[in-house]
């Protein structure tokens, strides 16, 4: 497997979607009325090539943790190594995305992409390991060239491995001190935007942190520029070795056709790569939510995704992908588990 | 019991809320980061009187079923035998309210308030019935002075025949051809709104629909006119028997100091008139979700409420409230689970 093989990505099956929308038409209810669950549970039938679709039985969170240099410029109100202690705190179900999951029935992996510690607090997590911690983007490239292509083919293969044992629903988080500023350098590069338009105060740091921020995001976007079009210098110059295994293992969500809810501002910075990795693989996704930060509407916008829930939330993980899996899973319901107006006796709409 | 005692609607437990605010801070996520669901985790927390909240054990969606005289004016793109119908729809557990109930963890009970039938699907569905039908809001009141009284009592003897089986979240849902034009009347009445501000598209109609549900919601306002601060001569004389039964039931369960989530425009503009009746009830809700009604807006605005979600649902029956519940489970999950710093020795923030 290269990176750039993505030319198959296929579209979700049409006649399913078709099949869907008219079924929708059957049940006991106003056409119409389920508003965004009508659209999501279409989306679930394509993304299955079935009609009705299948309630989600494996729902998979990946969370993709990683360092990032340039946290040593004071970008973010907490110290480099919480991304470690996270990774623990995840590993032993202590984080919100641990007991969010469990809320909405889903599973959770965490993967030490670029954690910076001595060693990845298991082989399992550290399996796929880069390096320790991506270099500090305000000041040089954060990865070589071969590790931005070692980082993609490692999301490519989390993918394979949890598609390959039964997940029939992909969603990927983040964890990573800095990592908010590697995503706005991204989507500010890709989407042609001013630096003080996208950067956000991430964990909540101060004014003072966020002028380095964007100075470090500034200094990034002059070192991406040449390369606009090319996703893999882009993850090289302005990204990080979990984003761009996050992109990895997006691209390949969808080259493997397995529905995948993207969270927050870093995994859809990502995501962004991802469709320029694999033309067409956002018809394969749903921004689960819209977080507070400014760069992830920029790149929300340029997918053409609209945020299924908006609660003000900016924590990561998968966090605000898994608030918004029980509406989806309450999408793919109805259409399947409805009555429709032949079958309880109701009488249809007046002509 | 009388209607109008209901001076003793005690606030949700302020001690209990600033326990719950000091324990979101010590939680192992940035503070602020889950947004809108440390909001709702201090709501419950100060609903219950206790941090950390406990998880809903029994969430209970009562749906009041009724019918409405208007409809013979063609306000609906639905006839009007849909409602009993749909009575026995839900009590089969075919319809959207019983599948995404399922789905979040709720059980569902149909009430039939007033349907026009001969005799009620079952004895128990029947057993808090006021009339066959209330009168049509575009010609005379639709209920007496006593039929309001009587509905608002039953409101009030459900949600507390459900709080003393147990129920530790109460939502209201409705099902009645017509009654979206009560609402209207209701919603505009109270908040002194014209009628063509209100007026929405409810389960579907066309323009020559809309502008006679507009010309029944101007002509009951008309009536309307002198009760503006009298609650039970707004339910009278704008409203129906089963909107009056929500505002008993939403009314009641503040008193019973029981949390509720509110649903679409009619469950919202009966709670427009409960929160008349129960001044401070307001604090013992939330919204569930926005629908696309117009009168609904106008409604949460004057309560002070902001929706969950907006997915763009109009479907009513508590299908609104329900796919908001996931998120106040979530909210309940993270304060209540989540390690704190100390707990997974994460360290905090820089000072």
């Amino acid at each position: 497997m290269t990176v750039g093989d993505f030319a198959g990505i296929v579209a979700p099956d049409a006649d399913a979607a078709s099949a869907a929308r008219e079924r929708q038409k059957s049940l006991t209810k106003p056409a119409g009325s389920l508003g965004r669950l009508e659209d999501l549970s279409v989306w679930v039938a394509a993304c299955q090539g079935v009609c009705p679709p299948r309630q989600f039985e494996r729902a998979r969170v990946v969370v993709f943790a990683g360092d990032h240099g340039v946290a040593a410029a004071g970008v973010s109100a907490y110290p480099p190594e919480v991304t470690g202690q996270m990774v623990a705190n995840i590993d032993a179900g202590g984080a919100a995305v641990n007991v969010m999951a469990q809320a909405a029935g889903a599973s959770v992996r965490v993967v030490d992409v670029a954690v910076d510690c001595d060693e990845p607090l298991t082989p399992a997590i550290g399996a796929h390991k880069v390096r320790r911690s991506s270099a500090n983007l305000g000041i040089e490239d954060p990865l070589t060239a071969d590790e931005a292509h070692a980082a993609v083919r490692a999301g490519r293969l989390i993918a394979d491995e949890e598609v390959d044992a039964g997940a029939d629903l992909l969603i990927a988080g983040d964890m990573g001190i800095g990592n908010t500023t590697a995503a706005a350098a991204l989507v500010a590069a890709i989407t042609g935007t001013e630096p003080v338009a996208v950067v956000g105060r991430g964990t909540g740091i101060d004014d003072a942190g966020w002028m380095r921020k964007t100075t470090a995001v500034r200094n990034a976007m002059y070192r991406a520029g040449r390369h606009a079009g090319d996703p893999m210098a882009l993850l090289q110059t302005c990204g990080g070795a979990d984003l761009a295994a996050i992109a990895g293992f997006c691209a390949q969500a969808a080259a493997r056709r397995t529905p995948l809810l993207l969270d927050g501002v870093v995994v859809t910075a990502a995501a962004l790569v991802a469709d320029q990795l694999a033309p067409g693989a956002q018809q394969w996704w749903q921004a689960g939510h819209r977080s507070t930060e400014p760069a992830h509407g920029f790149a929300l916008a340029r997918l053409g995704l609209e945020p299924i829930v908006d609660l003000k939330m900016r924590l990561g993980e998968g966090t605000g992908a898994l608030v918004a899996l029980p509406i989806v899973r309450a999408a793919v319901a109805t259409l399947a588990s409805m009555a429709t107006f032949d079958e309880a006796s109701v009488t249809g709409r007046d002509l």
